[in-house]
């Protein structure tokens, strides 16, 4: 039996009725087998501005360093998005978290779930059986490079990568295409990038470790295609931060809504778990938030724990939730649920 | 009646099959029309390296420089494929040629033929009626900026973009909306990047001089999602370079086939034609290539050189094609025609 420190951070839109029913899933877990979780709540995003002035301030930032694990909902508001210049934004906090906390790792699954394969905008042929994980890095590359302006007006944004920023996710790609089909995919542009060119050095010479693991390359170019043409072909895609950001947002149309993808953020430190989607603040407070994917988002922190018993309760609760269509408005529009309702639903099953 | 000296780089694998189609439909124009090209066939690519060592030998450059426009095949071997670190590759020999011709506007039409809706891998109620166009830039970006390693390993890729860089292709965008549905979507990552940000504040400056084009602005995870969830909303797109290669490679799965999909690079001097698909090694010499994207990407050439009934002559001899049928196996399994057919039969068209 664990304890077990979770540091929430709600956030914006949204986000706090997500988390909430992701919550209300923890405690029937550690309810059902056991465990002692607590739950430690704190600001960030557009709250954190609003309250403190600063996206991500000390006291958040503290206590996520001591959490074993960090349950986040949404960040986001209207008020910023007009204006990504602004000096202060709600996104410079999760972007400031992720560096603190060391969460190099972004890891995405995208299943196609059969009862839901006639929400996507694809043929369900085409996306039917579709099982695949994305590996973004997530403290190097483009987003954490020097940028700036020079003196004639040009900008400019420096995209590193350091060998060891790519050792160090690649083993988990591998050990995950290890555990899965024993595919990886390595995503890059080696045809005109240097650090393309370094990805690929460093997984060719990592790969005579995992034999059992196919490893091949595809361009971004050709992979963002191919992830439409035919998803099925793909178990574990390894790329960097840039085009993990587009081509993990692209792969979510697979699904059928973004309210079903959770994702895990791991690194040095405590591991954070959130939802893909965003704010949505067109929703807040209407109660048809989709809570599945922060509720997928806690069975990953489950799995994180070491907890696979408990990480499948709560992906069967969710699989019932899908047989029964207890399902959010977007899912089912006849006899619509609300978030709290399907959440309840999906606690009451584990 | 004009005279137009045309250079025509067949390039590698199917290149020189789909450039012939184009050749024989660009010289039905001229008989038809009454104006006079000259086709002065130069080598780029892999067949350029095997030549002479050169994936852009000086005698083809120059060529280009002299020439009124150039139609470009396609450029590629699998020779080359498996290794992008390789010294002398062929893309090398594109990537020149765009900077030294100064082709800093790469312009993609997306189509969705009512004919071919099904061959698409999304649904065709979602893709019916799609009709848009992306402006990549070509010339700046990560793709030109400084690259390399520095003593500890670290691998490195400059973006940069100057004003001007941006105000040039944005100025040809705008004109394009005003000219279609009158909207512009700049894709750009304006919460991260800064050079993303200073394509923000040109358009943002420039938008008062187009009044009647409405701007709007996606990021571009969400423009990843957006082509496929709703490509109808789009009418013009201007991206960065990367960004562009990333998204039109993603928009080309709406048309059903990449052998429908023409190209037009311009800029300061003689402009480039080319269909989007790649020299598809394993078709080549067979006649299977789809000649259509070649002989659209001639169509351009026509609107280029300001002879827009020429270039819809050429059009409507493909609608012509679609109609009957007259397509290669990948879009017609059962009475296929070749890639000389589908050629001759829209040349006779014209
Ligand atoms: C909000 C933004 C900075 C962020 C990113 O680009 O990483 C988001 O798109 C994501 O993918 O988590
Ligand atoms: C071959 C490659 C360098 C090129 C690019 O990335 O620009 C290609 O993908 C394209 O889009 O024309």
């Amino acid at each position: 039996f664990l304890s077990k420190r979770i540091v929430v951070l709600p956030g914006d839109g949204i986000g706090p009725e997500v988390c909430g029913e992701a919550v209300r899933v923890l405690k029937a877990v550690a309810e059902r087998f056991g465990h002692h979780f607590t739950f430690d709540y704190r600001l960030m995003g557009a709250c954190a501005i609003d309250a403190t002035g600063c996206p991500l301030p000390d006291a958040t930032l503290e206590a996520c360093h001591q959490a074993d694990a960090v349950l986040l909902g949404a960040i986001g508001d209207p008020k910023y998005d007009h204006d990504p210049t602004a000096k202060v934004r709600p996104e410079q906090g999760l972007l400031a978290l992720r560096k603190s906390l060391g969460l190099y790792a972004n890891i995405r699954p995208v299943t196609a779930y059969e009862q839901l394969l006639d929400f996507s905008p694809l043929r369900p042929d085409r996306i039917a059986g579709t099982d695949l994980l994305i590996f973004r890095e997530l403290t190097g590359g483009v987003y954490f490079g020097e940028k700036g302006r020079t003196a004639d007006g040009t900008a400019y944004d420096n995209c590193t990568y350091h060998p060891e920023e790519i050792e160090r996710i690649a083993h988990r790609a591998f050990r995950a295409a290890q555990g899965r089909r024993q595919k990886l995919t390595l995503v890059d542009k080696a045809n005109v990038l240097e650090t393309s060119r370094l990805w690929r050095e460093v997984i060719q010479s990592i790969a005579p470790e995992y034999p059992e693991v196919a490893v091949d390359y595809l361009f971004v170019d050709n992979a963002a295609m191919q992830l439409i043409l035919n998803p099925r072909q793909f178990d574990v895609i390894l790329t960097e931060n840039m085009f993990g950001d587009i081509l993990s947002d692209e792969a979510s149309v697979i699904a059928g809504s973004l309210g079903l993808l959770p994702s895990a953020s791991v690194g040095d430190g405590a591991a954070l778990f959130e939802p893909i989607h965003g704010s949505y603040p067109q929703a807040k407070g209407k109660g048809i938030a989709n809570p599945i994917a922060a509720i997928l988002s806690a069975a990953m922190m489950l799995d994180h724990f070491g907890l696979p018993e408990e990480a499948r309760a709560v992906r069967d609760a969710v699989e019932n939730a899908l047989n029964d269509q207890v399902l959010t408005p977007e899912l089912n529009n006849s006899t619509a649920y609300t978030t709290e309702q399907v959440g309840s639903f999906i606690a009451y099953g584990v």
